[in-house]
């Protein structure tokens, strides 16, 4: 190692070159770690579709104890990294060690006693895959194959943490399905039961998105917004109303983008390749003007 | 651990709420494993692409030993996850262990001594990414750079499987491949040699597209089904043919959507962002309209 | 293990087939290897956003410790690669063990005395993230949740290793952060400070692209070749200048497309599913034509 | 890889060099696995003493379920090596797959509906071990740092094996705690209840030997056999009993060595560093006659 | 899993049959954790012999980095674990939560800092088994290769840990040298400096006994009790002074059981296969009177 | 981290604090590695006793495959091990780079072309083994379960490089079978066929010694040395023949110690526990005379 090294450690460890962007968590917890939120995730995922995902040889008379141990590291890790989160966010400091234990623990066992319900939506999303699909074979061939299935789970785990007050985390939840799928949803969306979204790769669904019930997307397809307001300092106002609702039974062909605050009306068929910012009518089918040069 | 969190465990191991989503495999053999398949997949591309993947100081004189033990290895998994393919789907368990194990075990050598013609095509496929990007400085970088090399290598495998009646892998096997590259390539599709598609991500062909030799495509293309037929039930026939077959010698440009069970002909060139729902006669250059306000 | 299996292994290891896309290194290095290049990627990472990537539990006292053993194995590991780089591309083997080693040793410090100033342009990307986007609660959430934040700092590293002329590298690193973020840079492109790019997935940006300061795009962008001039064997000619050359904060929305050697002049807004390739005026406004039907 | 090289890798796979020593398991079963049976020997153990092996966060509201997993991966693992172990040993081959597999499932259920009495006994050793030993604390700190525990846990297992008539496994798995501890207990002995060895370094106990209740032993002692019957071709005849057997209530002191098939009476106290080749009557104190030069 | 398996887990969750070697730890902490103590361990060796054991790659140049991180990890898991250790020992809670957490913190620190000294310790242990053993050629070589000094290393950091009130882990670090080395020696021993023991294997030192400087022994040597006074209820008085006292300049040679809390004093060089329990006085040469019959 | 942690760190990196234990290699080369050196030997094993160690699915027909692949990567690790061994001791550096890769080159191949050799040997070992043991059942028992194979493959090993002049390795490889089985033999030992150990912890074999062929022992025998004649400065003369001589065919009992420079003659059976260090005539049978006191 030579002096160029050296020099170079030197300069990187100066706390005025990191100082923005680097956290002193407030109360000495480390960081969330998005390796441990693997594990929750994978966890969770083995605890809503047992022997899909985590261990392939369970089977339903041995299923309680499997999801019994997966529950109990999943509470361990989840207090853990909750509290990281909270920390994260609140660098003030304001609540003592043992209060921030406490919320942490209390919103771990919230998020738990939830995964039934949130088992039944995604069985929703599962019988919608497959209806949708006639290259489907099985209920089984969803859960196993379809990136909507694991996009969709993340998501509904990060909105339930998100409605909890969880810090980061959720963020960080959804992010990793965008990255496995390249199917962007943010834990802020609402979104109804089930919802499928074929292919998926470049579907991007935004904080303030609203998804009624039986929404059918294809790929490429974004719910986006169409301005920022500002604020008077000229940066965006943050947590605006900003993307559309859509209503019940609609479908959205591939690589269509639906911005604005605006409306889908329930029953919409929106083709693909559109470009729409206005609201569109209960029961439309839209579709593109082909002009094409020879 | 509180009394929620038993409460939970209980809700979550109760037969009722899982048992549709659930496979009791038959013969009692465990489900197909996520992990071993990544295993195998990682296995076949050491054996297609030595040192490229796998072990990176394989040389010409070890090769053979390399190559042997990746096709024992190979070989013990596929037999075991074929099984649990075949399991998983004739649960009404007609066939003996006996039967399951013989098929299983003809099955994984009938692909196996398939891997010297897949390695063939796939270097017809090196060879047109090559030839087709100026940016490509050798081979050597289209192997490890190209993603389009990693979802074609998945889907041949996919597709040799498939046509020896394996249920449910081969549609995993592509879809690690759509995780990995945003291609997401339908095992059933039949695709001809010298195929490239340039970075790729978002591109989808669908189960029964058919593709020629020498053809190139960009990301964000879509070879898709324009309308499923539905059965007295309203549900969707599966199996019928309704993707596009496209000729020798095309180029489909960047995010076009090819629809429907047309013809696109040997020679024609797609424009990008182009929304196609009818033939394509040989030769034509397509383009699309600009229309742009300023 | 029957004898079609060791039939099958024969043929594969019959050097006749493999002996165009496979390597023999120079000097009797092992070919590069990305599982080692995804540890030197996680490496840098954890070097940059400490805390964020690698240990969480890093903290401003500790920081010049766990900088200098990531700088120690980063710099060890970086001699090795960049060394399997040199002898995968000169096979001639011109150069000798001795001049090989002392030269990857120079580049692998030239590349790590430049870390301070990569860490300095990603901060500015950071804020330019968090600016852009109304659902950002922080910069730390940026740098964990946004993927356009690993995209770029895969660009810098790869860009900054291909100007001191490693081969192949750059391009494996660049592509690690296309599989992991469907946004693929290639690492000669020119892009200056406060970049970003919106959810991501889909964008393209070539290999001669230049990019302004204080730019941001959204997903599905492409920065592409129009057309590739042939050489006189008909094959595309390596090298060429071909791709957009961006102002100074400039906007471009999902989907579009822009091709060719062309000018976007600074201040430009181009709308979203554009398809452009001609110059663009600074400060124009262009968005679709509108055209569906109902 | 030189020429030298390749030569060797050609003399050493010659099946003549290794034809008496590799075993060709019949029914193309692999043979036992030394890593597997250390998963099992760590998952019986976590069963056996929960908290102490296994997961340390293991606590009585959620131990059914941690138990519940460690079994079930207990058993899928048992039958798998006692099938290995059959198929070892019974190289003739004369029972069919499925008889094996039968066999080998049942004795792996025989085998874990004994863990609850071999627990019972456990709890009599660490008793013994905590009343013995003036340096112990707890019956935590006994379980925790004993090898004694150890080793006669592994023994308990390997006995409960035997006894089932499982070949070859019961040996390997008595040998790891002889590794792990440097107590050598073969599985054929028989030991009784509140048994106990102090440090326990050189301890070796002989396939027939017979050990009573409440026996304590220190570092260094052997119950051997002396002599070696031979049969008519001069080789040692196999099985027959050569062992000491050790009434109830025996102390030995360290560095004793016993031998042949003698008898030690209740009660009584053999000293250190005594060679033993004769009954002992029950009550007897022996010690050494110091005879030392200055 | 068929129902003796069932009936088998059932039977093993009972609390009743494990209630007494069960421990629930207070303030709900997880029991101490051999796997963490493991890396503790390794932790330590790694600071105290940087290179021998840990990266093998480390130079004086980047020592610091490495020593800083190592002791940044090892602080954090010591606070962890000796939290765990006090849990388990004061079960009757009598103690919150932050006092335990400051307490063991306090601990940890405290042992942190004395690691320059015992490195000074162990640097004279490693000089008088170079000066001791003719074989040795380096003093790295009786780093490397010498069980002696792993098995002292354990002692030297579990006795600075039992000195600091810790329960239990200075007991569990001592038990993995004795796994390793054969060599068991207590944490509550007190031993001078230049300590070595070769071979080792075998080798006990109980609890209360004193060893001084530059003593040299053999494998098999023990240090033992003679004999433990009971209280009135039969059983053995814990922590009563019964072990030998040995001098400075004193060689014991192998197999030697010296017994009871007698004194061997300074210089006195006892012989191989001796059973010593009477005082030695200084200078003394013992060995053993042979009688051998032919 | 508080301040106390910071200046431990900072004492603990000071060079005078370790200089004369660390070792700056020569040439830059990290030190020997025990982690690569353990799979070193689980490579050497591997080839050695293939099923019994390494994969437990080899089976003839891909036995050539699997040794051909453990080879390769035995060399490779070989190579750097030596070239760190020869590093580590001639401080000097006056051999260049290039001497030092080219020797340490030849001297592992050197090694690996002796294998079949080593083989050959070891199964005489195993012989001898089985046909002592009234308690073996078959040979693959002896190789799974009986220490002495381990203890004795790794000596065999370590000799073949110590007479190759490689340095350090050859000791630390038998030190991990020391660690593992208890049984410690130096590698300059030379030990004929046919070589058996029974039981086997606590045996000791110098660095001089010599035993014939078909010689037998067991647990706790030493062949030690009995003084070390200084040198001048009153240390030990390293290197001096001072073990003792075993002829062929001699049995020795357990925990019997044999020292010095003597001579065991051929046939010679020596009793358990005794002291012997005086030749021995060929055929004496000696044992203990008795001396006990009740």
């Amino acid at each position: 190692m030579n002096n160029e090294l050296l020099e170079s450690i030197k300069k990187l460890s100066q706390l005025e070159g990191f100082k923005d962007v680097c956290h002193e968590q407030s109360n000495n917890e480390p960081m969330p770690s998005t390796d441990v939120l693997k594990e929750i995730v994978q966890l969770a995922r083995s605890i809503l579709f047992p022997g899909y995902f985590g261990d392939s040889a369970v089977n339903p008379k041995t299923m309680m104890y499997h999801i019994g141990v997966n529950i109990d590291r999943l509470h361990l890790l989840l207090v853990q990294q909750i509290k990281a989160g909270m920390c994260f966010n609140c660098q003030s400091g304001m609540k003592s060690q043992d209060e921030i234990e406490q919320t942490a623990g209390r919103k771990a066992i919230d998020f738990i006693i939830q995964l039934p319900e949130i088992r039944e939506k995604l069985h929703t999303d599962v019988i919608a895959a497959y209806n949708g699909d006639p290259a489907a074979k099985s209920f089984g061939e969803i859960i196993f194959c379809y990136p909507s299935i694991r996009a969709i789970s993340n998501y509904r785990i990060a909105h339930a943490l998100l409605k909890l007050d969880v810090p980061l985390i959720p963020r960080i939840i959804t992010e990793m399905a965008h990255s496995e799928t390249g199917i962007d949803i943010h834990p802020g969306a609402r979104i109804g039961n089930y919802f499928t979204i074929d292919h998926g790769t470049g579907v991007v669904i935004g904080e303030t998105a609203i998804i009624g019930d039986n929404v059918k997307m294809y790929q490429g397809v974004t719910l986006g917004a169409k301005s920022f307001p500002l604020d008077k300092d000229g940066n965006p106002i943050k947590g605006i109303d900003r993307h559309p609702h859509i209503g019940n039974d609609v479908i959205i062909y591939s690589n269509s983008t639906i911005l604005g605050n605006i409306t889908v009306g329930d029953g919409a068929v929106i083709g693909g390749n559109l470009w729409i910012d206005n609201n569109v009518t209960p029961g439309a089918k839209l579709s593109q003007n082909k002009n094409m040069s020879k």
